[in-house]
């Protein structure tokens, strides 16, 4: 099984990491782990805290996936955090960033020339971020090389479908969409939240 | 605030809980609370492990959520948390369960005559918990009193922006979907999984 390793920190945004996590944890081809920097328990925006491990176990085989939320507003600050972030995702396959999560790529200039998207109500401070990356304001995810991107949280359940269909195939990915009564938006260009 | 507090147990199904906690969370009128039986980190079914606080310290004044999950199959045999789950339902002025969460509240005997929903793969075997429920297979939530449940996993969010729109109304539940960029299916009778 191939690892999906979650990077928590504090304040992210719940849906952000548990729609994918609902969604990749239940294809038996991944195995969902929970990284914080110091390892510790982490809140939630919402206060779900949740139970992590440092970073110095993580396998770096896995899958890299970031979350957004207000915790981002200081970590594009904390140039430790972003320095991590460069080599955690150096060494990952794939990389997928809900949300916020792309201002986080950004700041540590992962996407610089790459297609990306971002929440669309902090779309312009996640731009900000990093205005050589290609923003797209309209979609509901993207995926550039290893770097996928969804816009705002209930997008990154679409993105982890869409992730499952680009690794495991279009049928795989309905079905699991099926399976928790989900109706996916499969269309990633398909975004009526862009204005 | 009033307090949501959600019942959790070993193998609930992560969206089943996370989804309303999203939603509810975002709601500056409601403050998440996280119990469990022995007040222990519980694992969700996709591997998230939740830190819980332990029952006697619970808010009776809150709100119940009910999650569903693989681990509601060994509950519906543990007659100590029948009765448990019984006490924390008389005294919650609303009870929400997602998903086969509602098998759980069947089995105690709190649908009967009442009308419920549940999960569709798994749709007779949570109406055999109490066949004097009025069971709606055709529903993506339903809402009989103070007792709401929903169909399978995301099914739960939906409902709890439909326990949103009865509370504080359909505007404010409309808000808080488009701020998540989810496209709320606000009708309840629209249920294309029922088949």
């Amino acid at each position: 099984m191939q690892p999906i390793n979650f990077l928590l920190f504090q304040d992210f945004e719940t849906l952000d990491a548990f729609g994918p996590a609902e969604i990749l944890g239940s294809c038996e081809e991944f195995e969902l782990r929970f990284y914080s920097v110091g390892g510790a328990a982490i809140r939630s925006a919402q206060g779900v805290v949740v139970q992590t491990q440092p970073l110095f176990a993580i396998d770096e085989g896995g899958v890299l996936l970031v979350p957004g939320g207000r915790g981002t507003r200081a970590l594009v600050r904390d140039e430790t955090f972003l320095q991590t972030l460069r080599a955690l995702a150096a060494a990952a396959p794939f990389v997928l960033a809900v949300c916020t999560g792309s201002a986080l790529l950004a700041k540590a200039g992962l996407l610089s020339g790459r297609r990306a998207t971002s929440n669309k109500r902090a779309f312009d401070w996640a731009a900000s971020q990093d205005p050589g990356a290609l923003w797209q304001r309209r979609a509901r995810w993207m995926a550039d090389g290893k770097f996928y991107s969804s816009s705002g949280v209930s997008a990154g359940m679409d993105m982890a479908l869409g992730f499952i269909a680009d690794r495991l195939g279009r049928e795989r990915a309905q079905a699991l969409a099926a399976a928790i009564e989900y109706l996916w938006n499969e269309d990633r260009d398909f975004d009526p939240f862009s204005g």
